[in-house]
């Protein structure tokens, strides 16, 4: 108990300082580390494989949408940025440029792609000359960059690893459609992988994506009350299709301009696994994600036969399909309890002399802290049962979470207080963006999306007080 | 058959204009096309398929050896670069330069990676602190920027993605044993995966890696008689460990400095297989990598019962793990075998009304054109057993060509004819770096490795007559 006591101490209390609780838990747990330019993050084995495990599920899930991987280039003549004015306007002032190559400068300088839109889109003038060409619908996974002035690893960092979806489409609805399929397919994955509950919905103009028609995000609660934008879909009409001059000839023999889609996320979600999840022990991570998800820890392992019994378990596991992990270091079974626990993993399996002479093993759920004594005749299937339960339970938790901080407002000040109080808070809107501005300046808070069912729970705006019919909800942000 | 004649004419004949065949396949089979920026390539999805497919078996490799993915930052400081001598003097004159962000001058340039030894190491030294903490084993999938003058898709492109491993040893003999083990996960590799033989060994002083105490390599013999450098496998000693003050504290008490790996593929090897398998017809891919292993050609798909029989065989296939393509385009069955053929597709499986009266399906091979009629009911059998033999029949085809165009010469005048009758030349060296150079001068051949097998086959260097025991292969070189 001495040696929990110290290991929790190493972890600022998140209840007192949730920033330096979060800054404990990447460091500690080695998922990440800072790189020695400013802003950039090393991401470390036991975080690359979290960001291995999200990129499989994901791929696949593109794959059965119909859509394939291609990769294009990082640089992007300088030019190319300036011609989609909105885009530029957002871009261009934390874009790296590169302007020499060795010591000899270049005649156009190049960005590093902060956004891949419009190299994409100048390629894609190339392929696309008929109907029988479309859709195109191609996915990247690739690093990009953009300078912030404030950095957090994960959350927000110099250079960044994501997937970006790029469709185009004969159709506005056929590309609508795709936007919002491919919202949906990363709230499923939310839902079912990450076990993150999230308000999904368009966002309003001022929180679009530069040079989009319109953007869905999809926004989840992390355990200090503030909202992280865990994803984006951008419907993005014909404009970027227009400046890179993409023509196609229909079957009615005219030339027509394509409709184009862009969507994506990144290694932005491991933040929101560890602040959705978390607690005072450290991370919680769901079994579909965790690079271990079993760990063993036998006690009194120089005792005989204790050793040989968790091998036995470990490779049972194995065989089973866990990804499972034995602990024979040198440190006391205490010890490789917090450990373990800090690092998330979902299930622990502890096997001493007692219990195998009667034939059980000690089960431990990350999740709610459970423990069972198993028998080990049905042990791996007990595992099994358990970090699909955990798996649920873990959604459950994030679902019941974020419900229970949602409160309606009815003006400034019950907005106000209710943001203070580390909620989402749904309000009725006017639809303009002075409101919005407004709100924002007073409360910190800044619209997120506005749902789906946009069932009006007032007629007045929130903060003006005129006549409103938009349902938003609004929080403060990562 | 005026359809085939007119397609393969769209090909340059690969004997009289090797070049131009190898940017018809890569351009008219969309593996690949031009970036905006000079000498970067887009990755089309046909492409990146076999990427993925080769990083997938690469990566299993890895893991099966012990080694963790991670990724680090692609922006180095530039005075990490300056801290090694010879690495800076290979790659200073190449790197590209980031000056700017936005309209802000950076206080230090930054370097985009031409590789990442600086930057791990770096890393490392904050990392690694005991023997406990050894070995140290992470590889990266990356891509890496070097500004060349003369570029070609795949095979030399200023962005270029890869993998490279660097690991951290106690000892000298660890880290050896380590950088031969990964060359032979390579060997192994080309051969059972990309069907290609290759000829490994440490190379000359001249042609090692920028840094390192010793570089491995596996050279491919290409089509046209010139050689390929697949991969290489650094034995770096404690260069990089000392300049960036990597310590650890061993187990008897004492401070010491350990001893580096790094070893790296990249997507040049899918210049490799274009080059090492291709005929006139176009590419001709390895089961194992090739995106669509199987396609079924439907003939005369308006007849009743045809197109039924084709998904039939189509969903059998795919139901088998294999992967299948069922093309119902509008095109007629001749253009279409001829753009699979062009497209490398192992297993052509053509099926029409009298076949399924019959009961059969015609397959052909692409790497013999054998085209056999096979009963419907084993016909999934038979594609699988035919993958199989596919894969292994065009290792053998490598295997024999390159050990077929392999010569032995005595001095420079066989040296030169055999290298201009498209040979690997096998000869003796007295080591020293002047004959080398004058070898590379007279005749445009380069010391590729010098065989493990040292074996001589005289005792005169093959240039300068003195005495000599170095066994080594010269080529002309990609």
């Amino acid at each position: 108990m001495a040696d929990q006591e110290k290991f929790v101490k190493e972890i600022a209390d998140m209840t007192e300082d949730f920033p330096q609780w979060y800054t404990d838990v990447i460091l500690k747990t080695q998922l990440v580390d800072y790189g020695p330019v400013k802003g950039t993050m090393v991401i470390r084995p036991y975080g690359y494989e979290i960001w291995e495990n999200i990129q499989h599920e994901l791929d696949r899930r593109f794959k059965e949408t119909g859509h394939k991987n291609a990769y294009f280039p990082m640089f992007i003549p300088y030019s190319y940025l300036l011609r989609e004015a909105e885009h530029v306007e957002g871009f261009a002032p934390e874009v790296a440029l590169v302007t020499h190559v060795g010591n000899t400068e270049l005649e156009e300088k190049l960005v590093v792609r902060p956004t891949s839109e419009t190299i994409i889109c100048e390629m894609y003038s190339r392929w696309v000359h008929s109907y029988r060409d479309l859709p195109v619908l191609i996915n990247q996974w690739a690093n990009v960059v953009r300078w912030e002035k404030t950095t957090r690893p994960f959350l927000r960092t110099s250079e960044f690893l994501w997937q970006e979806g790029h469709t185009l489409h004969r159709t506005e609805g056929e590309a609508v459609d795709e936007t919002l399929k491919m919202l949906e397919v990363y709230r499923e994955f939310m839902q079912n992988v990450l076990a993150i509950y999230v308000l999904t919905g368009p966002k309003t103009e001022s929180e679009k994506f530069a040079g989009a028609t319109a953007t869905y995000g999809m926004e989840a609660m992390m355990l200090d009350g503030k909202s992280l934008q865990a994803g984006t879909s951008h419907y993005l009409g014909q404009n970027f299709s227009k400046v890179f001059k993409i023509n196609y000839l229909d079957s009615d023999g005219t030339l027509k301009v394509p409709y184009s889609t862009s969507w994506g996320v990144s290694t932005r979600l491991i933040g929101a696994l560890i602040m959705a999840h978390g607690d005072q022990r450290g991370l919680k991570l769901p079994p579909k994600v965790a690079p271990v998800q079993t760990v063993i820890v036998p006690v009194a392992v120089h005792k005989e036969g204790v050793a040989e019994k968790a091998k036995e378990i470990y490779e049972t596991l194995k065989k089973s399909g866990v990804r499972v992990e034995l602990d024979l270091r040198e440190q006391s079974p205490g010890w490789k309890f917090n450990e373990w626990e800090m690092k998330g993993v979902p299930v622990r399996i502890e096997i001493g002399p007692r219990d195998i002479e009667n034939n059980v093993a000690v089960m431990v759920r990350r999740d709610t802290h459970e423990k069972t004594t198993v028998p080990l005749d049905t042990l791996c299937d007990t595992v099994l049962k358990t970090l699909d339960a955990v798996q649920l339970n873990m959604f459950e938790q994030s679902k019941a979470f974020t419900t229970s901080h949602i409160v309606e407002a009815k003006n400034l000040d019950e907005l106000s207080k209710a943001v203070d109080e580390k909620n989402f808070v749904k309000a009725m809107w006017c639809g303009c963006p002075e409101c919005e501005a407004k709100i924002k300046a007073m409360t910190a808070a800044s619209s997120r999306v506005m749902p789906f069912d946009q069932t009006p729970i007032g007629d007045k705006c929130v903060c003006c007080g005129k006549k409103a019919d938009k349902v938003v909800y609004f929080a403060r942000a990562y």
